[in-house]
Protein backbone atom coordinates (compact mmCIF):
# COMPACT_ATOMS: atom_id res chain seq x y z
CA UNK A 1 0.00 0.00 0.00
CA UNK A 2 1.30 3.42 -1.02
CA UNK A 3 0.17 6.78 0.86
CA UNK A 4 1.06 9.96 -0.45
CA UNK A 5 0.39 13.60 -0.96
CA UNK A 6 1.34 15.42 -4.10
CA UNK A 7 1.64 19.32 -4.77
CA UNK A 8 2.61 21.46 -7.83
CA UNK A 9 5.57 23.46 -7.29
CA UNK A 10 5.26 27.08 -8.78
CA UNK A 11 8.89 27.91 -7.69
CA UNK A 12 11.68 25.27 -7.46
CA UNK A 13 13.64 25.35 -4.32
CA UNK A 14 17.19 27.27 -4.78
CA UNK A 15 20.70 24.66 -5.62
CA UNK A 16 18.88 21.90 -6.86
CA UNK A 17 22.30 20.86 -8.05
CA UNK A 18 23.18 19.45 -3.98
CA UNK A 19 20.75 17.13 -4.07
CA UNK A 20 20.74 13.31 -5.41
CA UNK A 21 19.12 13.23 -9.02
CA UNK A 22 17.23 10.27 -11.37
CA UNK A 23 16.34 10.50 -15.02
CA UNK A 24 13.24 8.91 -15.18
CA UNK A 25 10.93 7.80 -18.51
CA UNK A 26 7.49 6.36 -18.20
CA UNK A 27 5.05 5.25 -20.36
CA UNK A 28 1.22 3.32 -19.91
CA UNK A 29 -0.45 0.12 -21.20
CA UNK A 30 -3.21 0.91 -19.67
CA UNK A 31 -4.59 3.77 -16.32
CA UNK A 32 -7.45 1.73 -15.20
CA UNK A 33 -6.19 -0.25 -13.35
CA UNK A 34 -2.66 1.55 -14.24
CA UNK A 35 -0.33 -0.85 -16.07
CA UNK A 36 3.14 1.55 -16.64
CA UNK A 37 6.29 0.63 -18.08
CA UNK A 38 9.70 3.04 -15.95
CA UNK A 39 13.25 3.33 -16.53
CA UNK A 40 15.02 4.89 -13.71
CA UNK A 41 18.62 5.21 -14.95
CA UNK A 42 19.47 2.24 -15.52
CA UNK A 43 17.17 -0.17 -13.92
CA UNK A 44 13.87 -0.78 -15.92
CA UNK A 45 10.18 -2.21 -14.14
CA UNK A 46 6.73 -2.54 -14.51
CA UNK A 47 3.99 -1.57 -12.28
CA UNK A 48 0.59 -2.52 -11.63
CA UNK A 49 -1.51 0.11 -9.72
CA UNK A 50 -5.43 -0.38 -8.60
CA UNK A 51 -7.78 2.19 -8.28
CA UNK A 52 -7.89 5.31 -5.75
CA UNK A 53 -6.13 8.60 -5.30
CA UNK A 54 -4.30 8.67 -1.62
CA UNK A 55 -3.91 4.62 -1.10
CA UNK A 56 -2.99 2.64 -3.86
CA UNK A 57 -1.78 -1.06 -3.58
CA UNK A 58 1.39 -0.96 -6.09
CA UNK A 59 3.47 -3.94 -7.36
CA UNK A 60 6.92 -3.12 -8.88
CA UNK A 61 8.06 -5.91 -11.12
CA UNK A 62 11.20 -5.83 -12.68
CA UNK A 63 11.80 -6.21 -16.56
CA UNK A 64 15.32 -6.35 -18.74
CA UNK A 65 16.26 -3.16 -20.63
CA UNK A 66 15.20 -5.36 -23.77
CA UNK A 67 11.58 -6.26 -22.38
CA UNK A 68 11.22 -2.14 -21.37
CA UNK A 69 11.96 -1.59 -25.01
CA UNK A 70 9.95 -3.53 -26.37
CA UNK A 71 7.22 -3.07 -24.06
CA UNK A 72 7.40 0.29 -25.34
CA UNK A 73 6.31 0.30 -28.50
CA UNK A 74 3.20 -0.73 -26.88
CA UNK A 75 2.59 2.14 -24.98
CA UNK A 76 -0.89 4.84 -25.25
CA UNK A 77 -0.35 8.63 -25.47
CA UNK A 78 3.49 9.88 -24.97
CA UNK A 79 6.26 8.85 -23.24
CA UNK A 80 6.86 10.69 -19.59
CA UNK A 81 10.29 11.63 -19.24
CA UNK A 82 11.31 14.08 -16.08
CA UNK A 83 14.33 14.80 -13.69
CA UNK A 84 13.59 13.49 -10.36
CA UNK A 85 15.52 15.24 -7.31
CA UNK A 86 15.07 13.79 -3.81
CA UNK A 87 15.21 16.58 -1.26
CA UNK A 88 14.97 15.76 3.06
CA UNK A 89 12.33 17.63 4.90
CA UNK A 90 11.67 17.66 8.11
CA UNK A 91 10.54 14.82 9.99
CA UNK A 92 12.42 12.18 8.34
CA UNK A 93 10.38 12.99 5.51
CA UNK A 94 11.61 12.89 1.88
CA UNK A 95 10.20 15.18 -0.96
CA UNK A 96 10.19 13.74 -4.59
CA UNK A 97 10.40 16.49 -7.37
CA UNK A 98 9.69 15.64 -10.25
CA UNK A 99 10.89 17.90 -13.52
CA UNK A 100 8.67 17.28 -16.14
CA UNK A 101 11.11 17.67 -19.74
CA UNK A 102 9.48 17.85 -23.18
CA UNK A 103 6.17 18.88 -24.28
CA UNK A 104 4.77 19.30 -20.42
CA UNK A 105 7.81 21.09 -19.08
CA UNK A 106 7.86 23.55 -16.96
CA UNK A 107 5.45 21.33 -14.94
CA UNK A 108 6.67 20.29 -11.90
CA UNK A 109 5.52 17.71 -9.25
CA UNK A 110 6.66 16.86 -5.79
CA UNK A 111 5.54 13.58 -3.78
CA UNK A 112 5.55 12.91 -0.19
CA UNK A 113 5.31 9.34 1.12
CA UNK A 114 3.86 8.78 4.57
CA UNK A 115 3.23 5.61 6.44
CA UNK A 116 0.32 6.20 7.52
CA UNK A 117 -3.00 7.92 6.36
CA UNK A 118 -2.52 9.19 9.95
CA UNK A 119 0.63 10.95 9.13
CA UNK A 120 -0.47 11.99 5.77
CA UNK A 121 -3.37 13.90 6.76
CA UNK A 122 -1.44 15.83 9.10
CA UNK A 123 1.00 16.97 6.99
CA UNK A 124 2.52 20.33 7.08
CA UNK A 125 3.96 21.11 3.73
CA UNK A 126 7.36 23.47 3.56
CA UNK A 127 6.87 26.74 2.33
CA UNK A 128 8.35 26.38 -1.09
CA UNK A 129 5.51 23.75 -1.75
CA UNK A 130 2.41 24.90 -3.86
CA UNK A 131 -1.60 23.43 -4.26
CA UNK A 132 -2.54 20.34 -2.78
CA UNK A 133 -3.38 18.09 -5.94
CA UNK A 134 -3.55 15.17 -3.74
CA UNK A 135 -7.07 14.24 -4.87
CA UNK A 136 -6.91 15.64 -8.48
CA UNK A 137 -6.80 13.27 -11.07
CA UNK A 138 -5.77 15.54 -13.23
CA UNK A 139 -1.82 15.15 -11.93
CA UNK A 140 -1.83 11.67 -12.21
CA UNK A 141 1.07 10.29 -14.54
CA UNK A 142 -1.37 8.07 -16.24
CA UNK A 143 -3.34 11.09 -16.92
CA UNK A 144 -0.68 13.61 -18.03
CA UNK A 145 0.80 10.94 -20.24
CA UNK A 146 -2.83 11.21 -22.11
CA UNK A 147 -3.36 14.63 -22.39
CA UNK A 148 -3.41 16.41 -26.27
CA UNK B 1 6.13 -19.98 -6.64
CA UNK B 2 4.71 -22.02 -8.58
CA UNK B 3 5.87 -25.16 -8.94
CA UNK B 4 4.38 -27.92 -11.46
CA UNK B 5 5.12 -30.11 -14.12
CA UNK B 6 3.76 -30.46 -17.84
CA UNK B 7 2.99 -33.76 -19.79
CA UNK B 8 1.82 -34.15 -23.72
CA UNK B 9 -1.69 -36.44 -23.77
CA UNK B 10 -2.22 -38.20 -26.92
CA UNK B 11 -5.52 -39.99 -25.62
CA UNK B 12 -8.05 -37.83 -23.74
CA UNK B 13 -9.84 -39.49 -20.70
CA UNK B 14 -13.26 -40.71 -21.19
CA UNK B 15 -16.36 -38.97 -20.01
CA UNK B 16 -14.27 -35.55 -19.89
CA UNK B 17 -18.23 -33.68 -19.56
CA UNK B 18 -17.96 -35.20 -15.54
CA UNK B 19 -15.18 -32.74 -15.24
CA UNK B 20 -15.58 -29.32 -14.23
CA UNK B 21 -14.27 -27.03 -17.08
CA UNK B 22 -13.62 -23.20 -18.05
CA UNK B 23 -12.91 -21.70 -21.26
CA UNK B 24 -9.35 -19.41 -20.93
CA UNK B 25 -8.11 -17.20 -23.57
CA UNK B 26 -4.79 -15.64 -23.24
CA UNK B 27 -2.21 -13.40 -24.91
CA UNK B 28 1.14 -12.14 -24.31
CA UNK B 29 2.51 -8.89 -23.75
CA UNK B 30 6.23 -9.64 -23.21
CA UNK B 31 7.82 -13.28 -23.39
CA UNK B 32 10.88 -12.93 -21.31
CA UNK B 33 10.03 -11.79 -18.32
CA UNK B 34 6.36 -13.22 -19.24
CA UNK B 35 3.67 -10.41 -19.16
CA UNK B 36 0.43 -12.15 -19.99
CA UNK B 37 -3.28 -11.44 -20.15
CA UNK B 38 -6.00 -14.31 -19.54
CA UNK B 39 -9.75 -14.31 -19.03
CA UNK B 40 -10.92 -17.65 -17.20
CA UNK B 41 -14.37 -17.57 -17.78
CA UNK B 42 -15.82 -13.68 -16.84
CA UNK B 43 -12.55 -13.11 -14.87
CA UNK B 44 -9.86 -11.27 -16.25
CA UNK B 45 -6.16 -10.67 -14.67
CA UNK B 46 -2.47 -9.86 -16.06
CA UNK B 47 0.30 -12.33 -14.81
CA UNK B 48 3.72 -11.60 -14.82
CA UNK B 49 6.15 -14.50 -14.24
CA UNK B 50 9.82 -14.18 -13.97
CA UNK B 51 12.36 -16.72 -15.60
CA UNK B 52 12.34 -20.54 -14.83
CA UNK B 53 10.98 -24.00 -16.40
CA UNK B 54 9.94 -25.60 -13.34
CA UNK B 55 9.49 -23.16 -10.61
CA UNK B 56 8.65 -19.62 -11.09
CA UNK B 57 7.43 -16.25 -9.06
CA UNK B 58 4.60 -15.47 -10.47
CA UNK B 59 2.00 -12.43 -9.74
CA UNK B 60 -1.37 -12.45 -11.19
CA UNK B 61 -3.38 -9.24 -10.82
CA UNK B 62 -7.28 -7.97 -11.67
CA UNK B 63 -8.13 -6.84 -14.71
CA UNK B 64 -11.75 -5.03 -15.71
CA UNK B 65 -12.83 -6.47 -18.67
CA UNK B 66 -12.98 -3.63 -20.48
CA UNK B 67 -8.59 -3.21 -19.61
CA UNK B 68 -8.62 -6.83 -21.04
CA UNK B 69 -10.20 -5.92 -24.20
CA UNK B 70 -7.78 -2.79 -24.42
CA UNK B 71 -4.58 -4.92 -24.00
CA UNK B 72 -5.41 -7.53 -26.29
CA UNK B 73 -5.05 -5.02 -28.98
CA UNK B 74 -0.94 -5.09 -27.58
CA UNK B 75 -0.79 -8.93 -27.37
CA UNK B 76 1.95 -10.48 -29.99
CA UNK B 77 1.25 -13.34 -31.74
CA UNK B 78 -2.29 -15.03 -31.55
CA UNK B 79 -4.64 -15.38 -28.94
CA UNK B 80 -4.76 -18.49 -27.42
CA UNK B 81 -7.90 -20.17 -26.63
CA UNK B 82 -8.58 -23.43 -24.49
CA UNK B 83 -10.70 -25.48 -22.39
CA UNK B 84 -9.62 -26.45 -19.38
CA UNK B 85 -10.57 -29.42 -17.50
CA UNK B 86 -10.08 -29.54 -13.48
CA UNK B 87 -9.36 -33.88 -13.55
CA UNK B 88 -8.34 -35.07 -9.53
CA UNK B 89 -5.24 -37.36 -9.33
CA UNK B 90 -4.40 -39.36 -6.87
CA UNK B 91 -2.85 -38.22 -3.19
CA UNK B 92 -5.22 -34.97 -3.54
CA UNK B 93 -3.81 -33.90 -6.89
CA UNK B 94 -5.13 -32.15 -9.50
CA UNK B 95 -4.23 -32.32 -13.44
CA UNK B 96 -5.96 -29.13 -15.29
CA UNK B 97 -5.99 -31.09 -19.04
CA UNK B 98 -6.10 -28.16 -21.39
CA UNK B 99 -7.63 -28.40 -25.20
CA UNK B 100 -5.95 -26.02 -27.34
CA UNK B 101 -8.59 -24.62 -29.88
CA UNK B 102 -7.88 -22.83 -33.32
CA UNK B 103 -4.59 -23.63 -35.40
CA UNK B 104 -3.15 -24.90 -31.82
CA UNK B 105 -6.07 -27.61 -31.77
CA UNK B 106 -5.53 -31.04 -31.63
CA UNK B 107 -2.84 -30.15 -29.11
CA UNK B 108 -3.61 -31.11 -25.46
CA UNK B 109 -1.96 -30.27 -22.49
CA UNK B 110 -1.58 -31.86 -18.88
CA UNK B 111 -0.54 -29.60 -16.06
CA UNK B 112 -0.41 -30.82 -12.34
CA UNK B 113 0.41 -28.08 -9.55
CA UNK B 114 3.09 -29.46 -6.39
CA UNK B 115 3.53 -27.68 -3.04
CA UNK B 116 7.47 -28.37 -2.96
CA UNK B 117 9.94 -29.63 -5.73
CA UNK B 118 10.52 -32.86 -3.83
CA UNK B 119 6.96 -33.72 -4.61
CA UNK B 120 6.90 -32.54 -7.83
CA UNK B 121 10.06 -34.76 -8.79
CA UNK B 122 8.46 -37.72 -7.06
CA UNK B 123 5.06 -37.54 -8.72
CA UNK B 124 4.64 -41.05 -10.75
CA UNK B 125 1.83 -39.66 -13.74
CA UNK B 126 -1.13 -41.96 -14.55
CA UNK B 127 -1.34 -44.10 -17.43
CA UNK B 128 -2.77 -41.12 -19.61
CA UNK B 129 -0.61 -39.15 -19.64
CA UNK B 130 2.15 -38.82 -21.80
CA UNK B 131 5.58 -37.62 -22.83
CA UNK B 132 7.09 -35.37 -19.94
CA UNK B 133 7.38 -31.89 -21.76
CA UNK B 134 8.29 -30.34 -17.58
CA UNK B 135 11.71 -28.79 -19.21
CA UNK B 136 10.77 -28.00 -22.69
CA UNK B 137 10.28 -24.72 -23.64
CA UNK B 138 8.55 -25.63 -26.29
CA UNK B 139 5.08 -26.07 -24.33
CA UNK B 140 5.19 -22.89 -22.32
CA UNK B 141 2.12 -21.37 -23.65
CA UNK B 142 4.36 -17.96 -24.23
CA UNK B 143 6.12 -20.27 -27.26
CA UNK B 144 2.95 -21.54 -28.62
CA UNK B 145 1.20 -18.13 -28.66
CA UNK B 146 4.40 -16.86 -31.16
CA UNK B 147 4.78 -20.18 -33.36
CA UNK B 148 3.43 -19.84 -37.06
Amino acid sequence: MEIERKYLIPHLPDHLEQYPCRIIEQGYLNVSPVIRIRRDNDHYELTYKSGGLMAREEYNLPLTGQAYEHLLSKIDGRLIRKKRYMIPLAGGLTAELDLFEGDLAPLALAEVEFSSEEEALSFIPPSWFGEDVTFSGAYHNSYLSQIK
